[in-house]
Protein backbone atom coordinates (compact mmCIF):
# COMPACT_ATOMS: atom_id res chain seq x y z
CA UNK A 1 0.00 0.00 0.00
CA UNK A 2 1.61 3.67 -1.15
CA UNK A 3 1.12 5.70 1.86
CA UNK A 4 1.62 9.83 2.03
CA UNK A 5 4.16 11.02 4.35
CA UNK A 6 4.34 14.54 5.82
CA UNK A 7 7.05 15.44 7.86
CA UNK A 8 4.60 17.76 10.72
CA UNK A 9 7.15 20.48 11.76
CA UNK A 10 6.08 20.92 15.16
CA UNK A 11 6.17 24.12 17.75
CA UNK A 12 7.21 24.35 21.14
CA UNK A 13 3.99 25.35 22.00
CA UNK A 14 2.62 22.70 21.28
CA UNK A 15 3.36 20.86 24.24
CA UNK A 16 1.10 21.67 27.20
CA UNK A 17 2.09 22.14 31.57
CA UNK A 18 2.73 17.99 31.16
CA UNK A 19 5.63 18.95 29.06
CA UNK A 20 4.55 16.54 26.09
CA UNK A 21 2.78 17.78 22.92
CA UNK A 22 -0.84 18.14 24.07
CA UNK A 23 -3.36 15.41 23.15
CA UNK A 24 -5.44 18.15 20.90
CA UNK A 25 -2.76 19.26 19.28
CA UNK A 26 -2.29 15.89 17.43
CA UNK A 27 -5.51 16.56 15.56
CA UNK A 28 -3.68 20.07 14.12
CA UNK A 29 -0.96 17.81 13.09
CA UNK A 30 -3.24 15.56 10.97
CA UNK A 31 -5.10 18.37 9.66
CA UNK A 32 -1.72 19.94 8.42
CA UNK A 33 -0.94 16.30 6.84
CA UNK A 34 -4.73 16.64 4.92
CA UNK A 35 -3.78 20.10 3.78
CA UNK A 36 -0.45 19.86 2.22
CA UNK A 37 -1.74 16.21 0.69
CA UNK A 38 -4.99 18.17 -0.79
CA UNK A 39 -2.65 20.94 -1.91
CA UNK A 40 -0.48 18.49 -3.74
CA UNK A 41 -3.41 17.18 -5.04
CA UNK A 42 -4.74 20.96 -6.47
CA UNK A 43 -1.11 21.71 -7.75
CA UNK A 44 -1.78 18.49 -9.95
CA UNK A 45 -5.11 19.20 -11.08
CA UNK A 46 -4.05 22.75 -11.86
CA UNK A 47 -0.68 21.44 -14.04
CA UNK A 48 -3.54 19.84 -16.04
CA UNK A 49 -6.22 22.62 -15.86
CA UNK A 50 -3.20 25.62 -16.28
CA UNK A 51 -5.42 27.07 -14.45
CA UNK A 52 -4.31 29.94 -12.00
CA UNK A 53 -6.20 29.06 -9.03
CA UNK A 54 -4.49 29.46 -5.91
CA UNK A 55 -3.68 26.67 -3.32
CA UNK A 56 -6.27 28.38 -0.65
CA UNK A 57 -8.90 29.07 -3.50
CA UNK A 58 -8.48 25.75 -4.62
CA UNK A 59 -9.29 24.19 -0.71
CA UNK A 60 -11.97 26.60 -0.76
CA UNK A 61 -13.97 25.40 -3.72
CA UNK A 62 -13.29 21.66 -4.02
CA UNK A 63 -13.07 21.26 -0.16
CA UNK A 64 -13.88 18.85 2.34
CA UNK A 65 -15.80 19.17 5.97
CA UNK A 66 -14.19 16.64 8.55
CA UNK A 67 -17.42 14.50 9.43
CA UNK A 68 -15.62 12.35 12.44
CA UNK A 69 -12.51 11.64 14.14
CA UNK A 70 -11.17 8.71 16.02
CA UNK A 71 -7.73 8.92 17.28
CA UNK A 72 -5.54 6.75 19.90
CA UNK A 73 -2.66 8.10 21.90
CA UNK A 74 -0.01 5.66 22.48
CA UNK A 75 2.98 6.93 23.61
CA UNK A 76 4.01 10.81 24.99
CA UNK A 77 5.32 12.61 22.08
CA UNK A 78 8.23 15.35 23.45
CA UNK A 79 8.79 18.87 20.86
CA UNK A 80 12.28 18.56 18.79
CA UNK A 81 12.86 20.74 16.21
CA UNK A 82 12.96 18.05 13.41
CA UNK A 83 9.50 17.31 12.35
CA UNK A 84 7.31 14.11 13.17
CA UNK A 85 6.44 12.01 10.59
CA UNK A 86 3.07 11.38 9.85
CA UNK A 87 1.86 8.18 7.22
CA UNK A 88 -1.21 9.13 5.48
CA UNK A 89 -3.25 6.26 3.77
CA UNK A 90 -7.23 5.99 2.55
CA UNK A 91 -9.04 3.08 3.64
CA UNK A 92 -12.22 3.62 2.35
CA UNK A 93 -14.29 6.06 -0.68
CA UNK A 94 -17.67 6.33 -1.33
CA UNK A 95 -19.13 8.86 -3.17
CA UNK A 96 -19.19 11.95 -1.40
CA UNK A 97 -16.96 11.01 1.53
CA UNK A 98 -13.48 9.22 2.39
CA UNK A 99 -12.11 7.76 5.60
CA UNK A 100 -7.92 8.52 6.17
CA UNK A 101 -6.11 6.45 8.27
CA UNK A 102 -3.32 8.24 10.33
CA UNK A 103 -0.06 7.38 12.07
CA UNK A 104 2.17 9.44 13.29
CA UNK A 105 5.56 7.72 14.85
CA UNK A 106 9.28 8.29 15.07
CA UNK A 107 11.89 8.74 12.38
CA UNK A 108 12.66 4.30 12.80
CA UNK A 109 9.05 3.89 12.89
CA UNK A 110 9.51 1.85 15.81
CA UNK A 111 7.76 4.08 18.02
CA UNK A 112 4.00 4.71 17.13
CA UNK A 113 3.28 8.24 18.85
CA UNK A 114 -0.87 8.37 17.80
CA UNK A 115 -3.23 6.18 15.35
CA UNK A 116 -6.30 8.05 13.62
CA UNK A 117 -9.06 7.57 11.62
CA UNK A 118 -10.97 10.72 9.78
CA UNK A 119 -14.03 10.32 7.67
CA UNK A 120 -13.89 14.02 5.09
CA UNK A 121 -16.74 14.32 3.36
CA UNK A 122 -16.76 16.46 0.19
CA UNK A 123 -18.15 19.87 0.02
CA UNK A 124 -19.09 22.90 -2.58
CA UNK A 125 -18.07 26.07 -0.01
CA UNK A 126 -20.01 28.35 -2.80
CA UNK A 127 -23.34 26.20 -2.77
CA UNK A 128 -22.66 25.21 0.88
CA UNK A 129 -23.61 21.61 0.17
CA UNK A 130 -21.98 18.28 -0.14
CA UNK A 131 -20.85 17.65 -3.48
CA UNK A 132 -20.20 14.17 -5.27
CA UNK A 133 -15.84 13.84 -5.32
CA UNK A 134 -14.61 14.79 -8.56
CA UNK A 135 -13.38 12.06 -10.32
CA UNK A 136 -9.28 13.87 -10.22
CA UNK A 137 -10.00 13.06 -6.42
CA UNK A 138 -11.41 10.07 -6.55
CA UNK A 139 -8.35 8.81 -8.88
CA UNK A 140 -5.95 10.32 -6.29
CA UNK A 141 -7.23 8.86 -3.60
CA UNK A 142 -7.09 5.74 -5.17
CA UNK A 143 -3.38 5.83 -5.00
CA UNK A 144 -3.45 5.57 -1.56
CA UNK A 145 -6.00 3.26 -1.01
CA UNK A 146 -5.50 0.37 1.23
CA UNK A 147 -5.55 -3.04 -0.02
CA UNK B 1 -28.91 9.73 34.12
CA UNK B 2 -27.51 13.27 35.84
CA UNK B 3 -25.38 14.79 33.52
CA UNK B 4 -22.26 17.63 34.45
CA UNK B 5 -23.14 20.48 32.62
CA UNK B 6 -20.01 22.86 31.55
CA UNK B 7 -20.95 26.00 30.05
CA UNK B 8 -17.75 26.17 27.58
CA UNK B 9 -16.70 29.90 26.99
CA UNK B 10 -16.05 30.12 23.13
CA UNK B 11 -13.20 32.39 21.56
CA UNK B 12 -13.21 34.26 18.66
CA UNK B 13 -10.10 32.82 16.87
CA UNK B 14 -11.45 29.64 17.69
CA UNK B 15 -13.15 30.17 14.06
CA UNK B 16 -11.13 29.35 11.19
CA UNK B 17 -10.79 30.43 7.45
CA UNK B 18 -14.01 28.62 6.98
CA UNK B 19 -15.75 31.13 9.24
CA UNK B 20 -16.75 28.31 11.78
CA UNK B 21 -14.92 27.05 14.75
CA UNK B 22 -12.55 24.71 13.66
CA UNK B 23 -13.08 20.85 13.97
CA UNK B 24 -9.97 20.36 16.07
CA UNK B 25 -10.54 23.14 18.22
CA UNK B 26 -14.00 21.10 20.12
CA UNK B 27 -11.28 18.90 21.59
CA UNK B 28 -10.04 22.04 23.30
CA UNK B 29 -13.51 22.71 24.27
CA UNK B 30 -14.12 18.75 25.56
CA UNK B 31 -10.57 19.34 27.68
CA UNK B 32 -11.93 22.41 29.40
CA UNK B 33 -15.44 20.49 30.66
CA UNK B 34 -12.98 17.53 31.79
CA UNK B 35 -10.69 19.97 33.53
CA UNK B 36 -13.75 21.95 35.46
CA UNK B 37 -15.07 18.53 36.18
CA UNK B 38 -12.10 17.55 37.51
CA UNK B 39 -11.44 20.76 39.66
CA UNK B 40 -14.96 20.76 41.36
CA UNK B 41 -13.99 16.88 42.09
CA UNK B 42 -10.47 17.73 43.86
CA UNK B 43 -12.26 20.98 45.52
CA UNK B 44 -14.36 18.39 47.35
CA UNK B 45 -12.11 15.94 48.27
CA UNK B 46 -10.06 18.82 49.53
CA UNK B 47 -12.66 20.54 51.23
CA UNK B 48 -12.97 16.43 53.06
CA UNK B 49 -9.46 16.78 53.15
CA UNK B 50 -8.77 20.36 54.24
CA UNK B 51 -5.20 20.08 52.69
CA UNK B 52 -4.35 23.41 50.71
CA UNK B 53 -3.52 21.48 47.49
CA UNK B 54 -4.04 24.07 44.99
CA UNK B 55 -6.25 22.95 42.35
CA UNK B 56 -3.17 22.62 39.59
CA UNK B 57 -1.29 20.53 42.24
CA UNK B 58 -4.33 18.42 42.40
CA UNK B 59 -4.31 17.92 39.03
CA UNK B 60 -0.85 16.85 39.09
CA UNK B 61 -1.27 14.70 41.56
CA UNK B 62 -4.82 12.49 40.74
CA UNK B 63 -4.51 13.46 36.96
CA UNK B 64 -5.60 11.49 33.82
CA UNK B 65 -4.47 10.92 30.47
CA UNK B 66 -6.47 10.97 27.36
CA UNK B 67 -5.54 6.91 26.01
CA UNK B 68 -8.35 8.27 23.03
CA UNK B 69 -11.27 10.09 21.40
CA UNK B 70 -13.95 9.51 19.03
CA UNK B 71 -15.62 12.40 17.88
CA UNK B 72 -18.80 13.24 15.25
CA UNK B 73 -19.47 16.43 14.29
CA UNK B 74 -23.00 17.39 13.23
CA UNK B 75 -23.40 21.26 12.80
CA UNK B 76 -21.19 23.56 11.96
CA UNK B 77 -20.68 25.81 15.36
CA UNK B 78 -19.82 29.76 14.98
CA UNK B 79 -18.53 32.05 17.39
CA UNK B 80 -20.77 33.92 19.67
CA UNK B 81 -19.93 35.73 22.98
CA UNK B 82 -22.13 33.51 25.30
CA UNK B 83 -20.99 30.07 26.43
CA UNK B 84 -21.79 26.87 24.32
CA UNK B 85 -23.49 24.03 26.81
CA UNK B 86 -21.60 21.18 26.79
CA UNK B 87 -22.83 18.62 28.76
CA UNK B 88 -20.51 15.37 29.88
CA UNK B 89 -21.59 12.12 31.14
CA UNK B 90 -20.01 8.90 32.36
CA UNK B 91 -20.21 6.18 30.03
CA UNK B 92 -18.19 3.01 31.40
CA UNK B 93 -15.47 3.14 34.62
CA UNK B 94 -12.98 0.15 34.95
CA UNK B 95 -10.17 -0.68 37.30
CA UNK B 96 -7.50 1.90 36.02
CA UNK B 97 -9.68 3.90 32.95
CA UNK B 98 -13.02 5.21 32.48
CA UNK B 99 -14.99 6.76 29.51
CA UNK B 100 -16.81 10.19 29.46
CA UNK B 101 -19.44 10.99 27.02
CA UNK B 102 -20.01 14.48 25.79
CA UNK B 103 -22.69 16.13 23.22
CA UNK B 104 -22.10 19.89 22.75
CA UNK B 105 -25.15 21.56 21.84
CA UNK B 106 -27.26 25.14 21.76
CA UNK B 107 -28.95 26.01 24.59
CA UNK B 108 -32.53 25.08 23.52
CA UNK B 109 -30.98 21.39 22.99
CA UNK B 110 -32.35 21.18 19.66
CA UNK B 111 -29.43 21.37 17.61
CA UNK B 112 -26.17 19.74 18.46
CA UNK B 113 -23.25 20.77 17.52
CA UNK B 114 -20.79 17.33 17.96
CA UNK B 115 -20.92 14.14 20.30
CA UNK B 116 -17.85 12.51 21.31
CA UNK B 117 -16.29 9.60 23.89
CA UNK B 118 -12.94 9.64 25.28
CA UNK B 119 -10.34 6.94 26.99
CA UNK B 120 -9.44 8.76 29.99
CA UNK B 121 -6.32 6.53 32.02
CA UNK B 122 -5.50 7.40 35.83
CA UNK B 123 -2.41 8.58 35.93
CA UNK B 124 0.49 9.09 38.77
CA UNK B 125 2.77 11.63 37.55
CA UNK B 126 4.85 12.09 40.62
CA UNK B 127 5.74 7.76 39.24
CA UNK B 128 5.01 8.29 35.76
CA UNK B 129 2.84 5.27 35.89
CA UNK B 130 -0.99 4.47 35.50
CA UNK B 131 -2.77 4.05 38.65
CA UNK B 132 -5.84 2.51 39.71
CA UNK B 133 -8.59 4.87 40.58
CA UNK B 134 -8.99 6.34 43.92
CA UNK B 135 -12.58 5.44 45.59
CA UNK B 136 -13.38 8.87 45.80
CA UNK B 137 -12.73 9.72 42.11
CA UNK B 138 -14.84 6.05 41.26
CA UNK B 139 -17.65 7.55 43.82
CA UNK B 140 -17.81 10.99 41.80
CA UNK B 141 -17.97 9.39 38.18
CA UNK B 142 -20.79 7.13 39.52
CA UNK B 143 -22.35 10.64 39.80
CA UNK B 144 -22.78 10.31 36.34
CA UNK B 145 -22.81 6.67 35.03
CA UNK B 146 -25.17 6.18 32.09
CA UNK B 147 -27.66 3.51 33.03
CA UNK C 1 -11.29 57.36 33.96
CA UNK C 2 -14.47 54.44 33.23
CA UNK C 3 -12.70 51.68 32.07
CA UNK C 4 -14.22 48.83 30.59
CA UNK C 5 -14.05 45.39 32.43
CA UNK C 6 -13.81 41.98 31.06
CA UNK C 7 -13.59 38.58 32.73
CA UNK C 8 -11.12 36.86 30.38
CA UNK C 9 -11.99 32.85 30.59
CA UNK C 10 -8.75 31.04 30.59
CA UNK C 11 -7.81 27.89 29.31
CA UNK C 12 -6.18 24.73 30.87
CA UNK C 13 -4.01 24.25 27.46
CA UNK C 14 -3.18 28.32 27.71
CA UNK C 15 -0.69 27.09 29.81
CA UNK C 16 2.81 26.14 28.22
CA UNK C 17 5.50 23.30 28.97
CA UNK C 18 6.83 25.99 31.83
CA UNK C 19 3.30 25.60 33.99
CA UNK C 20 2.40 29.35 32.90
CA UNK C 21 0.32 30.90 30.79
CA UNK C 22 2.30 31.33 27.30
CA UNK C 23 3.31 35.21 26.86
CA UNK C 24 1.80 34.75 23.20
CA UNK C 25 -1.72 33.80 25.21
CA UNK C 26 -2.05 36.77 26.32
CA UNK C 27 -2.23 38.04 22.98
CA UNK C 28 -5.19 36.00 22.93
CA UNK C 29 -6.85 37.59 25.66
CA UNK C 30 -6.99 40.95 24.97
CA UNK C 31 -8.19 39.91 21.50
CA UNK C 32 -10.85 38.42 23.87
CA UNK C 33 -11.57 41.48 25.47
CA UNK C 34 -11.72 43.48 22.28
CA UNK C 35 -14.41 41.26 20.69
CA UNK C 36 -16.70 41.70 24.00
CA UNK C 37 -16.41 45.35 24.02
CA UNK C 38 -17.21 45.97 20.27
CA UNK C 39 -19.99 43.27 20.62
CA UNK C 40 -21.16 45.02 23.12
CA UNK C 41 -20.92 48.05 20.97
CA UNK C 42 -22.87 46.84 18.12
CA UNK C 43 -25.28 45.35 20.21
CA UNK C 44 -26.27 49.09 21.44
CA UNK C 45 -25.74 49.95 17.91
CA UNK C 46 -28.53 47.52 16.63
CA UNK C 47 -30.92 47.98 19.46
CA UNK C 48 -30.85 51.87 18.12
CA UNK C 49 -31.10 50.99 14.45
CA UNK C 50 -32.74 47.58 14.86
CA UNK C 51 -31.24 45.83 12.75
CA UNK C 52 -30.91 41.76 12.90
CA UNK C 53 -27.38 42.32 12.09
CA UNK C 54 -25.45 39.00 13.92
CA UNK C 55 -22.91 39.39 16.08
CA UNK C 56 -20.05 38.05 13.81
CA UNK C 57 -21.63 40.41 10.65
CA UNK C 58 -21.16 43.06 12.64
CA UNK C 59 -17.81 42.44 13.54
CA UNK C 60 -17.39 42.01 9.64
CA UNK C 61 -18.66 44.51 8.84
CA UNK C 62 -17.68 47.48 10.75
CA UNK C 63 -14.24 45.52 12.14
CA UNK C 64 -11.27 47.01 12.78
CA UNK C 65 -7.63 45.59 12.21
CA UNK C 66 -4.67 45.22 14.56
CA UNK C 67 -1.75 47.82 13.36
CA UNK C 68 0.32 47.08 16.69
CA UNK C 69 1.06 45.71 19.65
CA UNK C 70 3.15 46.68 22.71
CA UNK C 71 2.85 44.20 25.68
CA UNK C 72 4.79 44.14 28.95
CA UNK C 73 5.03 40.76 31.20
CA UNK C 74 5.27 41.69 34.59
CA UNK C 75 4.38 38.37 36.70
CA UNK C 76 4.03 34.79 35.67
CA UNK C 77 -0.22 33.93 35.16
CA UNK C 78 -1.16 30.40 36.48
CA UNK C 79 -4.49 28.43 34.87
CA UNK C 80 -7.67 28.51 37.12
CA UNK C 81 -11.17 28.05 36.30
CA UNK C 82 -12.02 31.18 37.47
CA UNK C 83 -11.64 34.33 34.98
CA UNK C 84 -9.05 36.43 35.07
CA UNK C 85 -10.23 40.19 35.04
CA UNK C 86 -8.74 42.51 32.38
CA UNK C 87 -9.27 46.59 32.20
CA UNK C 88 -9.36 47.97 29.04
CA UNK C 89 -9.27 51.55 28.26
CA UNK C 90 -9.27 53.97 25.29
CA UNK C 91 -5.84 55.59 24.96
CA UNK C 92 -6.02 57.95 22.18
CA UNK C 93 -8.78 58.23 19.01
CA UNK C 94 -8.05 59.35 15.72
CA UNK C 95 -9.95 59.66 12.62
CA UNK C 96 -9.34 56.26 11.32
CA UNK C 97 -7.56 54.27 14.53
CA UNK C 98 -7.64 54.14 18.15
CA UNK C 99 -5.21 52.55 20.71
CA UNK C 100 -6.25 50.60 23.36
CA UNK C 101 -4.42 49.95 26.74
CA UNK C 102 -4.99 46.82 28.78
CA UNK C 103 -4.16 45.84 32.61
CA UNK C 104 -4.25 41.80 33.11
CA UNK C 105 -4.67 41.46 36.97
CA UNK C 106 -5.66 39.31 39.52
CA UNK C 107 -8.88 40.26 41.45
CA UNK C 108 -7.87 42.19 44.28
CA UNK C 109 -5.64 44.51 41.14
CA UNK C 110 -2.61 43.91 43.74
CA UNK C 111 -0.88 41.73 41.33
CA UNK C 112 -0.60 42.76 37.71
CA UNK C 113 0.62 40.14 35.24
CA UNK C 114 0.48 42.05 32.24
CA UNK C 115 -0.13 45.72 30.54
CA UNK C 116 -0.33 46.15 26.66
CA UNK C 117 -0.98 48.93 24.56
CA UNK C 118 -2.84 47.99 20.86
CA UNK C 119 -3.32 50.36 17.77
CA UNK C 120 -6.52 49.27 16.20
CA UNK C 121 -7.22 50.68 12.56
CA UNK C 122 -11.14 50.80 11.33
CA UNK C 123 -11.19 48.46 8.02
CA UNK C 124 -14.39 47.98 5.74
CA UNK C 125 -13.89 44.29 4.63
CA UNK C 126 -16.29 44.41 1.80
CA UNK C 127 -14.51 46.97 0.29
CA UNK C 128 -11.05 45.63 2.16
CA UNK C 129 -10.00 49.31 2.59
CA UNK C 130 -9.30 51.50 5.90
CA UNK C 131 -12.35 53.76 6.91
CA UNK C 132 -12.77 56.51 9.27
CA UNK C 133 -14.59 55.89 12.47
CA UNK C 134 -18.25 56.06 12.33
CA UNK C 135 -19.94 58.58 15.16
CA UNK C 136 -21.39 55.84 17.10
CA UNK C 137 -17.92 54.33 17.25
CA UNK C 138 -16.29 57.49 18.64
CA UNK C 139 -18.94 57.89 20.83
CA UNK C 140 -18.52 54.83 22.42
CA UNK C 141 -14.49 54.66 22.43
CA UNK C 142 -15.10 58.61 24.59
CA UNK C 143 -16.64 56.91 27.25
CA UNK C 144 -13.29 54.63 28.10
CA UNK C 145 -10.71 57.63 27.01
CA UNK C 146 -8.58 58.18 29.59
CA UNK C 147 -7.64 61.85 30.64
CA UNK D 1 24.91 42.27 10.13
CA UNK D 2 24.51 39.03 10.39
CA UNK D 3 20.95 37.61 10.94
CA UNK D 4 19.57 34.52 11.62
CA UNK D 5 17.10 33.64 9.17
CA UNK D 6 13.89 31.08 10.00
CA UNK D 7 12.17 29.21 7.52
CA UNK D 8 8.84 29.35 9.83
CA UNK D 9 6.35 26.53 8.95
CA UNK D 10 2.49 27.80 8.66
CA UNK D 11 -0.28 26.07 9.53
CA UNK D 12 -3.49 25.97 7.97
CA UNK D 13 -5.16 26.75 11.04
CA UNK D 14 -3.07 29.95 12.25
CA UNK D 15 -5.70 31.76 9.64
CA UNK D 16 -8.55 33.41 11.24
CA UNK D 17 -12.54 33.99 10.25
CA UNK D 18 -10.94 36.83 8.32
CA UNK D 19 -8.77 34.55 6.09
CA UNK D 20 -5.49 35.82 7.27
CA UNK D 21 -3.12 34.50 9.73
CA UNK D 22 -4.08 35.80 13.39
CA UNK D 23 -2.35 38.73 14.59
CA UNK D 24 -1.81 37.00 17.66
CA UNK D 25 -0.21 33.86 15.83
CA UNK D 26 2.70 36.32 14.60
CA UNK D 27 4.50 36.31 17.86
CA UNK D 28 4.02 32.32 17.87
CA UNK D 29 5.93 32.36 14.40
CA UNK D 30 8.15 34.58 16.40
CA UNK D 31 8.79 32.33 19.74
CA UNK D 32 9.40 29.51 16.88
CA UNK D 33 12.32 31.41 15.57
CA UNK D 34 13.79 32.23 18.82
CA UNK D 35 13.58 28.31 20.23
CA UNK D 36 15.20 26.52 16.98
CA UNK D 37 18.09 29.93 17.40
CA UNK D 38 18.19 28.79 21.31
CA UNK D 39 18.58 25.22 20.25
CA UNK D 40 20.96 25.69 17.36
CA UNK D 41 22.91 27.39 20.61
CA UNK D 42 22.71 24.84 22.75
CA UNK D 43 23.77 22.34 20.12
CA UNK D 44 26.73 23.93 19.80
CA UNK D 45 27.69 24.52 23.75
CA UNK D 46 26.79 20.62 23.50
CA UNK D 47 29.16 20.09 20.74
CA UNK D 48 31.87 21.36 23.08
CA UNK D 49 30.70 20.35 26.12
CA UNK D 50 29.63 16.82 24.36
CA UNK D 51 27.20 16.41 27.27
CA UNK D 52 24.11 14.41 26.70
CA UNK D 53 21.70 17.22 27.61
CA UNK D 54 18.58 17.08 25.33
CA UNK D 55 16.95 19.98 23.69
CA UNK D 56 14.67 20.29 25.88
CA UNK D 57 16.51 20.24 28.94
CA UNK D 58 18.92 23.08 27.55
CA UNK D 59 15.83 24.87 27.55
CA UNK D 60 14.72 24.03 30.31
CA UNK D 61 18.36 24.57 32.22
CA UNK D 62 19.37 27.41 30.60
CA UNK D 63 16.14 29.27 29.46
CA UNK D 64 14.92 32.86 29.36
CA UNK D 65 11.34 34.52 29.79
CA UNK D 66 9.99 36.95 27.76
CA UNK D 67 9.75 40.58 29.21
CA UNK D 68 8.48 42.47 26.43
CA UNK D 69 7.03 42.37 22.79
CA UNK D 70 6.10 45.12 20.20
CA UNK D 71 4.70 44.06 17.14
CA UNK D 72 3.65 46.02 13.84
CA UNK D 73 1.57 44.61 11.21
CA UNK D 74 2.63 45.94 7.53
CA UNK D 75 0.22 43.35 5.47
CA UNK D 76 -1.94 40.37 5.31
CA UNK D 77 -0.19 37.19 5.14
CA UNK D 78 -2.14 34.16 3.78
CA UNK D 79 -1.61 30.63 4.57
CA UNK D 80 0.61 28.59 2.10
CA UNK D 81 2.32 25.20 2.33
CA UNK D 82 5.96 26.70 1.94
CA UNK D 83 7.38 28.18 4.93
CA UNK D 84 7.49 31.96 6.04
CA UNK D 85 10.90 33.29 6.31
CA UNK D 86 11.82 35.66 9.35
CA UNK D 87 14.92 37.19 9.95
CA UNK D 88 16.25 37.58 13.84
CA UNK D 89 18.91 39.88 14.60
CA UNK D 90 20.21 41.50 18.37
CA UNK D 91 19.36 44.56 18.99
CA UNK D 92 21.20 45.02 22.71
CA UNK D 93 22.59 42.68 25.19
CA UNK D 94 22.65 43.45 29.01
CA UNK D 95 23.75 41.75 31.85
CA UNK D 96 21.28 39.60 32.61
CA UNK D 97 18.72 40.52 29.36
CA UNK D 98 18.92 40.64 25.85
CA UNK D 99 16.70 42.12 23.06
CA UNK D 100 16.20 40.63 19.55
CA UNK D 101 14.70 41.99 16.34
CA UNK D 102 12.17 40.28 13.37
CA UNK D 103 11.38 40.71 10.25
CA UNK D 104 8.83 38.54 8.83
CA UNK D 105 8.73 38.81 4.86
CA UNK D 106 8.30 36.70 1.57
CA UNK D 107 10.63 35.41 -0.19
CA UNK D 108 11.54 38.18 -2.25
CA UNK D 109 12.29 40.51 1.01
CA UNK D 110 9.71 42.87 -1.63
CA UNK D 111 6.72 42.77 1.34
CA UNK D 112 7.70 42.88 5.18
CA UNK D 113 4.48 41.28 6.55
CA UNK D 114 5.24 41.95 10.45
CA UNK D 115 8.58 44.06 12.45
CA UNK D 116 9.10 43.11 15.71
CA UNK D 117 11.30 43.07 19.18
CA UNK D 118 11.44 41.09 21.78
CA UNK D 119 12.96 41.70 25.32
CA UNK D 120 14.19 38.71 27.00
CA UNK D 121 15.42 38.16 30.79
CA UNK D 122 18.12 35.16 31.03
CA UNK D 123 16.06 32.60 33.55
CA UNK D 124 17.38 29.40 35.83
CA UNK D 125 14.25 27.31 36.13
CA UNK D 126 15.61 25.58 38.49
CA UNK D 127 16.48 28.29 41.08
CA UNK D 128 13.05 30.13 39.38
CA UNK D 129 15.83 33.17 39.37
CA UNK D 130 17.15 35.56 36.63
CA UNK D 131 20.38 34.51 36.17
CA UNK D 132 23.31 36.56 34.09
CA UNK D 133 23.86 35.76 30.45
CA UNK D 134 26.31 32.76 30.14
CA UNK D 135 29.45 33.58 28.28
CA UNK D 136 28.94 31.22 25.40
CA UNK D 137 25.35 32.87 25.44
CA UNK D 138 26.63 35.96 25.29
CA UNK D 139 29.24 35.07 22.17
CA UNK D 140 26.39 33.78 20.30
CA UNK D 141 24.37 36.55 20.51
CA UNK D 142 27.01 39.07 19.61
CA UNK D 143 27.09 37.11 16.21
CA UNK D 144 23.78 38.84 15.55
CA UNK D 145 24.17 42.10 17.08
CA UNK D 146 23.26 45.24 14.95
CA UNK D 147 25.99 47.85 13.99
Amino acid sequence: MTRYTFACPMRWSDMDAYGHVNNVRFLTYLEEARVEMFVALHREQQARAATGTSEDAALLEGGVLVARHEITYKAPLVHRTAPVPIDVWVRTIGGASFELGYSVHDDEGSTVYATATSTLVAYDFRSARPRRLLDYERAYLERYLEA
